[in-house]
């Protein structure tokens, strides 16, 4: 049971990844107005935090582990800057 | 080099629920009104996947995954609730 659940380290990245992508939506294109409701702090720790890992991917040459991450790291990164165009400056 | 980013590992899911607070004040405290731009699936499939986190830092006995998770999970749970009361039944 323990091996099986080996499969949530393997697809978790991309699959964190890809659970960002109506949260973009929202923020570019159908709720943009709400924008300031988001947390520039909460999503730039997040796209911090995918950086590391896709450096510690990469040293360590875990593919299922850097893959996702960049993934990741766009798409915080896009979360990031949606902030700031549509909301500007805010914690 | 490597091993020193082991500290990524042990810390992360820790970093990754406190990076959650500042979200869960704005929803809660500060900018209620802008609930409906945060996407409930992505805070839903955050808050299942912390669960299968700690289920499997439980199963492997790992507290540096599953104690984070815990708290993660709460946060992402938070979350989830604090959007429903908030904005409703929203994507």
């Amino acid at each position: 049971m323990a091996k099986s659940l080996r499969a949530v380290d393997d697809h978790y990245w991309n699959c964190a990844a890809l659970a960002t992508l109506p949260s973009i939506t929202k923020l570019y294109v159908t709720h943009s107005h709400h924008a300031s409701g988001h947390s520039l702090t909460t999503w730039s720790i997040f796209a911090i935090a995918s950086l590391l890992w896709v450096v510690y991917g990469l040293l360590n040459r875990k593919p299922a582990i850097y893959a996702g991450n960049i993934i990741g790291l766009v798409m915080n990164l896009l979360m990031v800057n949606g902030i700031l165009m549509n909301a500007g400056w805010t914690y």
